[in-house]
């Protein structure tokens, strides 16, 4: 089957352009390449990508697939009037509608990402990072009253990079906490999570999956053996329940799903702003 | 002024059309109320959140503006006839000249992480991630030759955020180590990164702006005096400069830009999938 070409150009850092193309291209079956051309910022670089662009359609027989995030007006104008491609112009789409319902023009500012580094904003999402890396898998018990949320689950269910997803795009303070045979034995919530119990959420995972992904860091153990994690997850399971804690499996969900669950089912809050 | 409220509905995360929206509504001065409403999957709940704009629109007395990225038809049917708001159809808009491209029919499947969960790509992201946590700050010296990319630097200059999100975003194992002072009086790169400088990339930062944060961790150190902070980059800088190790300055970047130069600069091959 001939190849086919989706380039997704930017003045930023292409990261939307990716997103959205991606999301849009997940509705058909065909499986084109992904080229991401970052920092298209001037005429010169347009004319460049544009020759690339154009030689691959050539090469490929059938014509690349632009997906462009340009606020450049120059950059745009030469990727649109001289790219041999399907060129969807993501931005100038949908701001000019806006322009007519704010009544104002938009400022061309490249980059959402842009000046964004000395923000508030950008400061608690790092700040968020540094304090989910500080709790991961119960390794403080200090300021756990600062969490905003607690993540917890038996080891390896998926913990730790919701943790860091959390903090990273939402700069949400994540903690998480594992538990472990010990706490099931004395059939209790770790005293450090009881006086926390409304921040925490709870993950499960399918024992199969769980003794899968066990066995690749521990081959043979006791600790990745089927019948321990059908052991583990039932008493986790039965202890958030008995706990009042909400929970999710995680065994088909992305970080993303998760995250966003999570979010609104517990800090639904941090969904407006 | 008043308020005016942008909703980002989806039936899924709702995280293309929040990451979408936030970068077309960064080209506006205008700083509206921001609603993600995820997992808008039924007739039923779809007439709840139309219910909630129309009673936002009323009670602003100005229309809201959605982004909906909806691929399920009926709920997209309820929003678009519904809404007393601008809606901004993202998926629809592009979706169809794509089919005429393609010359097949879209799949309409909800949600760009759907089934992720269990596919090589995710599975390499996670143990990117874990990589990249277990080599954090030079914790690790094991299997540095698995490392995609090893960032260096003084403390504090952005190294740990960059990694993890690197490998987050984009299953890059990127080990991080520190440069300090004991590396700057031998002058000489540590010898555990002398065999992989071809995939170090280096990261400054502003003294002043590294004084700052240090001394937000430890006030009034030695560690955190500008004199001090000064010295480090000077000699850090100096250091990457002779071992031929290209850098960048994270003062006024975010981790996505910095993300994004680090792949195009040492690992181009990774923005291409």
């Amino acid at each position: 089957m001939p190849q086919r070409t989706v380039y997704f150009v930017s003045d930023g850092t292409g990261i939307t352009a990716e997103t959205f193309g991606n999301s849009i291209l997940a509705q058909f079956s065909a499986k084109p390449r992904h080229v991401r051309r970052p920092f298209i910022d001037s005429a010169e670089k347009a004319l460049q990508v544009v020759q690339e662009i154009n030689e691959t359609g050539v090469r490929e027989g059938k014509r690349p697939i632009v997906f462009a995030t340009l606020v450049n007006r120059e950059v745009l104008g030469i990727v649109r009037s001289q790219c041999q491609a399907l060129v969807m112009d993501m931005f100038g789409t949908f701001i000019e509608p806006l322009e007519e319902e704010f009544q104002v023009k938009s400022n061309h500012r490249v980059g959402r990402f842009s000046d964004v580094a000395r923000s508030q904003e950008y400061h608690d999402r790092i700040e968020a990072i540094n304090f989910s890396l500080a709790h991961d898998d119960g390794q403080s018990a200090r300021n756990l009253d600062q969490a905003d949320v607690i993540l917890v689950g038996v080891s390896r269910c998926g913990k730790t990079p919701t943790s860091l997803y959390l903090a990273m795009q939402h700069g949400i303070k994540a903690a998480n906490y594992p538990l472990i045979p010990e706490d099931f034995e004395r059939a209790a919530l770790p005293s450090l999570l009881q006086p926390h119990k409304k921040k925490c959420f709870g993950l499960t995972i399918d024992p199969d999956r769980l003794s899968q992904i066990r066995n690749e860091r521990r081959p043979g153990s006791k600790y990745a053996e089927l019948v321990n994690c059908h052991y583990e997850v039932r008493e986790a399971e039965t202890m958030m329940k008995r706990a009042g804690i909400a929970w999710l499996s995680s065994t088909h969900k992305s970080i993303e799903e998760i995250a966003t669950t999570i979010l609104r089912d517990i800090r639904p809050d941090r969904l407006i702003y």
